[in-house]
């Protein structure tokens, strides 16, 4: 009988890649992929994090890799079921390489292999102490004088960036800084994490009052200590603050609060920076052989430049700035800009009794949290999905199975379901004025974000306060300049105002690199975030990947760490396994070095 | 076709049980039990912790209290799958009361019950917000003025306490206070923790600077927030500590640090307490309804008293005092006592230099810790339980349904084992003159923990230093007196000593109600812990649970908590929703209210 389950689908497919990757018959492997195919590698084959599109891309990839990599052991992971539906049959894999074990998820069509995502899990020799290889803790035996737990770890955080030297150096404590750190300990890669902020946290602490994330809890779990099952859907900024204090100590993190990076140089010679920062009033010079900003994926705050703004008589801030609402009750506050932060403050000042007046100058897309949740989200980061079984791992893996290149066909459908579901809401903030869209190709927010990080409001509640009128809206318009007052539109209305503050955003994360570096090197790492998918804010050639995040730039020895907390969480799996592979001196032949097409 | 799997046996009798109980037929209840019999019930039937032993028992209880708690919806739990082993068939199970969910464990022989355990989950219209049920967080909508989650604490931390009185007051703030503060914020009961000590987890840091946990992580887990799998099996003290001082933080307990309890008293016309306490130098007077001890399952130091203690020149110190060794290189010490503190202790003062004698006054039950991992614990809590499948509240479950009366026949068996396996050790300590037993029935570490806890050493390296003369023993020998250089022992001879530590244990629980509270109330609750096993330390007459603990005393609104950190874990969740239905008005008729024996 013909076992035509799609298990055995599966089963014979990886039988035939297996015996065309140990004969070298690259013909062979790039057949088994249909023509319209995509291969996403996350560390395994091309010790780069890439998307290969079409035959010629996996055959160029395994020509150079195959030698290298050296796979073996392609089969199942028996612990799941492989499923057909539409056509598509789906399964989970597992492989090794010479140096590594890899986790994957395949989908065919008709036989082929639609799509394949291979990523790494550890590097053979240096697992993590984790399950059955945690530390035993106390010592048995005894021995003369040994020091405890606690006196190592004084030794360690004495010795580590004066007597002895880190392999890696991290800048910007965050969300990212803070994940990343956490995995390289686990791996024992030295490593320093410089943040300016007093506590770990601080940088959600700083942020105005009302802030929660917009991300559900689901989203935005840290590696190796979960929220429990009591955290808030959307957690307090304060509260995250406090998690990931508590994390940075019981992760046992060389966190360097308080301090300030002034400045870095690569010597390509002796292959190591200098990174020269100010700890406590003092100068502390570090010697890492690696170097990573994750000093906020947004990058440099956005200051926008008009004419009078020396003029103006009132206060001006950046949103990254504003302190909250207590102030200004009573005030006229406007806001410049139209995104989540723009809301958010508007918001929580018209709550606290400001006169608050929105400035929108282009075209804001906008989802309700509650549609978000459960349409956008709800099948692999929710309540519902953890009590069907839906693990964080495996839902992270799922959504990083789906290439970028398509991802917008999954997401169109969604949105307008939501458009659908919300038609009331949205014509009432059209009926007030509020200019939407849904992206350039109606994708809706997460490719948004993916594109150019910005555009969009996860609405909480700010909108009805558009709608009714309580948030004054001016739309459509621009700023010709200021005066001592306030603004003056181009169509020449003036808003008085006591504060102005603009939600304009953030530049790209290499700015960082200019301030610290040099602008050589921000140069020639070129613009960080995007896709390349030639729409607003998103130039192309298209990419495939985001150009520059957790993977090896045209610096050598410089990294981009960041993204929402799912982003840092997952990728900085890829990013550690990267460095701690060449703290050990293996072999890393990077496949697909990014071409550098943009500034900034 | 007859079906007679493990599962159809369990529902026929179910089913049975259900009809009984709804029919108030008592007599068809208890004949559903085999004549040796053991029902457990954690708070749900008795509103107690009660082990029910035999029919007469099981008729006494249902007579009292069947119509007050209305059992319902009897029925298997369908993720769990039943079992049947040497004709015992075994599964989970779910059912309502009038007022409450419950969850249990049953096991037949011969198609009747042989035990039954039944717990209490939640209470009904006061269920947890966790998953599904978990707070949202950020607030949608808008509201003028409205306070952010830190806004919320720091008031609700200005008022409780003083504007606004607490409903529990948790005299300590160690593991078991910080266990159940956890559950009791998590129920929305006002509660305030008194702790003596500047940070949550002192009570561990204070501690000598050797000591590791001598019970593995997958036995130690806190509720709510589990350790992450990179957490070392024995957990130094230190790092214990730092884990209890964010717990505390993020589960948001109301934890006044630096703040001593002095005095407590019950007025039973107003039905509250008066409890007093010196918080930063300021008196506070707290108003509670309720009053848990928590200072520690071991209680209060036992100082031995000898004659010539007044006149010995050297330093003296209970073990809970004892600072670590790095003062005392070179010195001449003897430590008084041979279970756990002891070993420890000798063997941190050998490791840095010191002169050491251990004095074993009886005889010791010691333990390899790898053998009792592995033998003793292994099923149900280690890596390999958690690969199975086994998860911290099953296993504790399962631990739970082993009636009392019974369980050291249970335990013997495994120490037989272990006595095999180690004999050559065993012999190497009995050839250094060490006095050995395995409890009063050779049942081992555990009952000995559950009679008296007290009475052994899990060994991780000390045993070597006594086998090898490293660690100089005197064996059966009693103190007739100190002088001023040292101790003389009855038969004459002197040891010179610059320390002397006595590791000599702790009193009863209520000696510390008797300088809190009073000696009256000490007295009219008695003796806690232990069973009334009839063995050492644990006098009869048999108590079936351990005496005073999470449970009903006989001074209203008294409770005792603690225990090991399974316990403390464990048992807080029966000992908040007593506190919880108290606070409801929820009728809690409780049944069997133990009589008191002994007075410490």
């Amino acid at each position: 009988m013909l076992d035509d389950s799609p298990h055995q689908k599966i089963e014979t497919v990886l039988g035939k890649l297996e015996r065309a990757f140990a004969n070298n018959d690259i013909d062979a492997a790039v057949n088994l992929f249909q023509e319209d195919c995509y291969w996403r590698d996350l560390v395994t084959f091309t010790w780069n994090i890439k998307t290969l599109e079409g035959h010629d891309q996996i055959r160029a990839m395994l020509t150079n890799q195959l030698a290298h990599i050296r796979p073996s052991s392609l089969r199942q992971d028996l612990n799941e079921v492989a499923t057909e539906d539409d056509g598509i049959v789906q399964g989970w894999i597992e492989f090794e390489t010479d140096v590594a074990r890899g986790y994957g998820h395949i989908r065919l069509k008709n036989g082929h292999i639609w799509s394949l995502l291979t990523t790494m899990t550890e590097l053979k020799g240096h697992e993590e102490s984790r399950g059955f290889l945690r530390p035993l803790g106390a010592q048995h035996g005894s021995e003369p004088n040994r020091k405890s737990w606690k006196e190592k770890l004084e030794t360690e955080a004495a010795e580590l960036g004066y007597s002895i030297q880190p392999y890696c150096v991290i800048v910007g404590g965050g969300q990212g800084g803070i994940a990343l750190g956490a995995r390289l300990r686990q791996l024992g890669v030295p490593t320093i994490i410089i943040e300016k902020n007093e506590r770990p946290g601080d940088s959600w602490r700083n942020r105005y009052k009302s802030l929660c994330l917009h991300d559900p809890v689901w989203y935005d779990h840290l590696p190796y200590i979960p929220f429990p099952d009591n955290w808030p859907v959307f957690a307090p900024k304060d509260k995250i603050g406090d998690w990931l204090e508590m994390y940075t100590k019981v992760m046992e993190l060389n966190y360097w609060s308080s301090t300030v990076c002034k400045s870095a140089k690569y010597d390509e010679a002796e292959a190591e920076w200098t990174v020269i920062v100010e700890r406590a009033g003092r100068e502390v010079i570090l010697r890492p052989k690696q170097l990573v900003l994750a000093t906020g994926m947004s990058g440099k705050a956005n200051w926008p430049s008009f004419k009078g703004m020396d003029v103006f008589k009132g206060e001006q801030q950046h949103s990254s700035q504003h302190p909250g609402p207590e102030a200004y009750a009573g005030k006229k506050v406007v806001v410049v800009g139209s995104n989540n932060s723009a809301h958010d403050i508007c918001a929580a000042l018209w709550e606290a009794g400001a006169d608050v007046t929105m400035l929108q100058r282009s075209s804001t897309h906008i989802v309700k949290s509650d549609s978000l949740m459960d349409i956008g989200l709800g099948d692999l980061y929710s309540e519902r999905a953890v009590a069907s079984g839906m693990t964080t791992r495996k839902a992270d893996l799922i959504f990083a199975s789906l290439p970028y290149r398509i991802m917008h066909e999954f997401q169109i459908p969604i949105y307008n379901k939501i458009r659908e579901k919300d038609a009331d809401f949205y014509a009432r903030l059209e009926k007030a004025g509020f200019m939407l869209d849904f992206g350039d190709d109606d994708s809706g927010l997460f490719m948004k974000y993916l594109r150019r990080g910005s555009g969009y409001y996860i609405d909480v509640g700010a909108c009805d306060l558009v709608a009714d009128g309580k948030i004054k809206l001016i739309s459509g318009a621009n700023i010709r300049e200021l005066n001592e007052n306030g603004i003056i539109l181009e169509d020449g209305r003036e808003l008085e105002a006591d504060l102005i503050v603009y939600a304009t955003g953030y530049g790209s994360m290499n700015g960082w690199a200019a301030d610290l570096i040099s602008k050589d090197v921000a140069d020639k790492v070129g613009k960080c975030w995007g896709l390349g998918s030639g729409t607003t804010k998103d130039p192309g050639p298209w990419e495939g990947e985001q150009r520059n995040m957790w993977k090896p730039t045209q610096q050598e020895a410089l990294w981009f760490h960041g993204g929402n907390l799912h982003q840092s969480r997952h990728y900085s799996q890829y990013l550690s396994l990267q460095l701690k592979a060449r703290m050990e001196g293996i072999e890393t032949p990077v496949f697909g070095l990014q071409d550098v097409h943009h500034l900034s």
